[in-house]
Parts: structure tokens; sequence; C-alpha cells
């Protein structure tokens, strides 16, 4: 998602420069002009805000962190940006860290996919000190069509989590309800349409219910994806004190996707799981 | 739910016999000008289409079936349509048991609740005999605005449990995402409207998060009768061989809010269960 978004920074006139470990990743970018750096560290010494876009909390401590990461390089008054999904504890350690140096350190997930990438159409959740933010606001205002600030450090990471937290148990309640449907002869697509109008409606059978019905399979989100996210959210909330059985329940199923190797599939493909697990009974 | 549903027959212009047992609740039909029958088998005596709307399963039972039950004034030729939400398996039953007196019987529950039964606007979701829905479809759309046939009979009270099953996950979903979100000190109303756009949104998150969120816990739908009707899907998908764990879960919770005394509440009271429970931790 990362070549899209920093495509707008450009677009829009902002001098840019890319490190990516994948450097095949930013050969659009660099062919629109962007500036290739060799490292973190060397992509911070010349930069004033630094976004990362990463796959999982480890890459986001070792980018940012680690050797030749962000921290050897970034320059006093500049903001460090990591629009990861990753852990808000990680988002109040980056920040600390990043103080000592007086870089500002910013939490900002998205939502909004690929598509939201693409059209500059993401929702964007800010944590961390307000001023860091306010700077790097106008910048995100590009990627993005919903960017709001929610708190300090982690507070962008949690609200980020919320989100995955209500997905995981509506897509619960989604291929169980069809499932049932399936089972009770009804037409799915009828049914799909007409629950969508009411107060069982949601975006997870709007969009994901004509996928299943059709069996269609193909990420949109990744599953592999899903459950690093209701991973981080369940030892947040562990650390809180908060049980979540509904999105422990959820996290099951998609293990159970997982071992039957549906990892790289939609969130959509859970159906699978719970129809063949059914099918023993 | 029956007598604003009965007054648009009146002010269409049908003639209407009314039969409640409790005779008040029919006083505002009387005045404006429907007929009084003393029991459920005097209404069916005069009645073209006789429709119930009830509380319980066994309610649909005694006042179908019964002494002095509908089945025993029922005329030839003339269909019965039983609005309340219950069983499937009852709807199969009652059709066989209406047919051999020459008499449909068609289920159709509905969803939208007092506002779309006061306005014309509910769903209903219809079952049994194709010939027998034709011929209440001209009434039922005048109480409801999607008005839909699903198939044979039990299929307008298993789209209404596919209904119902979505919703239970869906609102395990919305109290647990809330709740992590308020321990985290986010400003939930914030988080609402924001997750309320993406792809965490739903009817559960936009109406009953911000009751939640202001901790009005005051029904729209009532909890005691959430439950009756889990009950209802719990028992069918069991017939049926299908395990749904989701489900089983926010019937598990629900049934923790009855013991708080919080039946007469609305759904959304569920989060004062998993409040209080994670105070303990």
């Amino acid at each position: 998602m990362g070549s899209p978004m920093a495509m707008h920074l450009l677009k829009a006139g902002y001098e840019l420069s890319v490190f990516s470990r994948t450097r095949e990743k930013a050969s659009g970018l660099e062919a629109a002009g962007a500036g290739w750096r060799n490292s973190p560290a060397e992509l911070a010494e010349t930069s004033e805000v630094i976004f990362t876009m990463l796959g999982f909390p480890h890459d986001v401590e070792s980018v940012l962190l680690g050797n030749k990461g962000v921290i050897a390089g970034a320059q006093r008054g500049s903001v460090v940006v990591d629009m990861t999904t990753s852990c808000p504890d990680l988002a109040v350690r980056l920040e600390s860290k990043f103080k000592s140096q007086h870089v500002d350190s910013i939490d900002a997930p998205v939502s909004g996919g690929d598509i939201g990438a693409r059209d500059g159409t993401l929702a964007i959740m800010c944590g961390g000190c307000k001023e860091g933010y306010l700077k790097t606001q106008p910048l995100l205002a590009i990627m993005g069509s919903d960017v709001q600030w929610f708190g300090p450090a982690g507070s962008g990471q949690r609200t980020k989590m919320s989100n995955q937290i209500l997905i995981a148990s509506t897509m619960m309640g989604t291929v169980e309800s069809l499932l049932y449907a399936e089972r009770a002869g009804l037409d799915l697509l009828k049914v799909i349409a007409l629950l969508s109008r009411g107060a069982a409606g949601s975006w997870s059978l709007s969009k994901l219910g004509p996928r299943i019905a059709k069996e269609d399979w193909e990420p949109g989100f990744f599953i592999k994806h899903f459950i690093k996210d209701m991973e981080i959210a369940l030892a947040d909330a562990f650390r809180m004190g908060l049980k979540l059985k509904g999105l422990e329940l959820a996290h099951e199923f998609y293990q159970e996707a997982k071992k039957r190797n549906l990892e790289e599939k939609g969130t959509q493909a859970l159906y699978q799981v719970l129809q063949t697990m059914n099918k023993c009974l």
C-alpha cells in the first residue's frame, strides 16, 4: 500500500525520497521522480517527515529502531509517522525513543485497503503528541479523506484495534447467518439484499456477503493480516485486563482457516471453515 | 406492534375485525371502526385473511390451534398469516394442520420494530405456498415497504433467524469494540463516527453505539425478545446439524444480562454485562 500512498505526495508537489527493503516496489515512485535512499537512516537524514508502511510490528521495530534504522538518521525537529497497523505499546515505546532525539513520533494506521490507498480515500487514525500530528496533518490529508487525531501515542493504533475487534465478530455473524440460510435452502443473494437494508445491515454483509454467495474467496483483506491484527488486539486487551470472548472466538476460527491454508484468501473465506466443520455433524 | 399494523389496513379501506387477549390493546382500532370478536375462532369465521402478531411460539400455538383458536373457525379458501417471530418448524406444522381444512398458512415475521410498524415501513419475510402468499401480498404491502417471499413454509421464519443470528455476533463485536475503546481512553462518539464510515460499519454501531456512549439503555428491541429469537435459531440450527458458536456465545452473554435483570432493557445494554464482568479481572 505504501507506493500508491507516497505517489499522492509526489503528485501534490512534495519532494520525496524512498527506501524499500524490496527495491522493485519503489520503481514506480523512482520513475515518477522520487529519490532513492540506501537505508531508513539515510532517508531520515534528508527528510522532515518520515512515513513507514510495513507488514508486522517486528518490521516496524527493525526499520525504525534497528541498525541503519530511521532513528540512526532522524534530524531534530522532524516527525516519524508509522502507518503500519501495529502494537499500541510499540507506538508508546517509539515515542519515548524518538523524543530523546527531539523527534516526534505519530502512530497513524489506516483503513480503506488498496482501493483507499489508490484513491486517496483512506481513513487515518492518529495518536501521538498533538503538535507532531498537526505538522503532518496536511500530508496525511493528501493520502486520506478521513484524518483524525484520537489522543496520545498508541491512540491511533487503539482506534484501529477497535475497528478490527468489531469486524471480527461481525464476520462471525455474517458467516453463521449465511451458512444457516444456505442450509435452510434460502436464496443467499435475496437474503443478503433484504437483511442489508435493516438492523442486521453492515459493510461486511453488503460487501462480502455477495462474494460468499458467489464462492469468491479472493482478498480484499488477507486472512493472514487479519490474524496479526486480532493478535495485537488480544494482547493489548489482555494488558488492560479485558477478556474479549467474541474476539477470542473469531481468532480461533481464523486460526483454523490458517491451518486449512486459507491465509492468502480474503476474510470472507471464513465461510469455508464453518462450512466444512459443520459437514461432520 | 399489531395495533399500528392493523390500523394501516383500516385506513386503506379494508373491513377489519379484531380480537386481542387484552381488549384495551384493540381500543384504538375499535374506535377507528374495527369490529370486535370474542375469540380467534369467531374472528376467523368472518374473515378472508387472518393476521396474528403474538409474543412467543406457545402463544401462536394456542391462538391458532387451541380451543376457540383460529383453526376452529377458519373458512375454506381463507389464508392465515402469522407475523410473530416464531419457530420455523411450527410454521411447517401450521401449514399441514390448516391445509386439511383447505386454508393456506403463511409465516411472515417482520423487522423494523415499533417505528416500522407505525410508519408502514416494515420488512416482511414470507414463507408458505406461493398462491397463499400472493393472495395476501397486497395487504402485506400496506403494512410493510419490503415484502418478499422466500420459499416454502418456515422460509420467512428462517430468513428472520438469519437476521437475528447476524445481529447477535454484530452486537458482541460492537460492545467489545466500544469497551476496549473506553478502557483505552478514547472518545467513544468520535470512534463510532469514524468506524461507521468504513469496513466496521453496521446498523448496530451507527444506531446503538451512540446510545451506549450516552449510557442510554432503553429499548429499542427488548433483550427478552432477542433471547427468545436466539433460542429459536439455536434450536433450528441444532435440528439442521449446525453448530453456531458465535450465536451460542452471544446467547450466553444475553442470558447473563437476564440474570442481571436487564431483560426489559434494549439489546445495547449487553455493554453493561461486559463492563461489570471485566471489572473483576
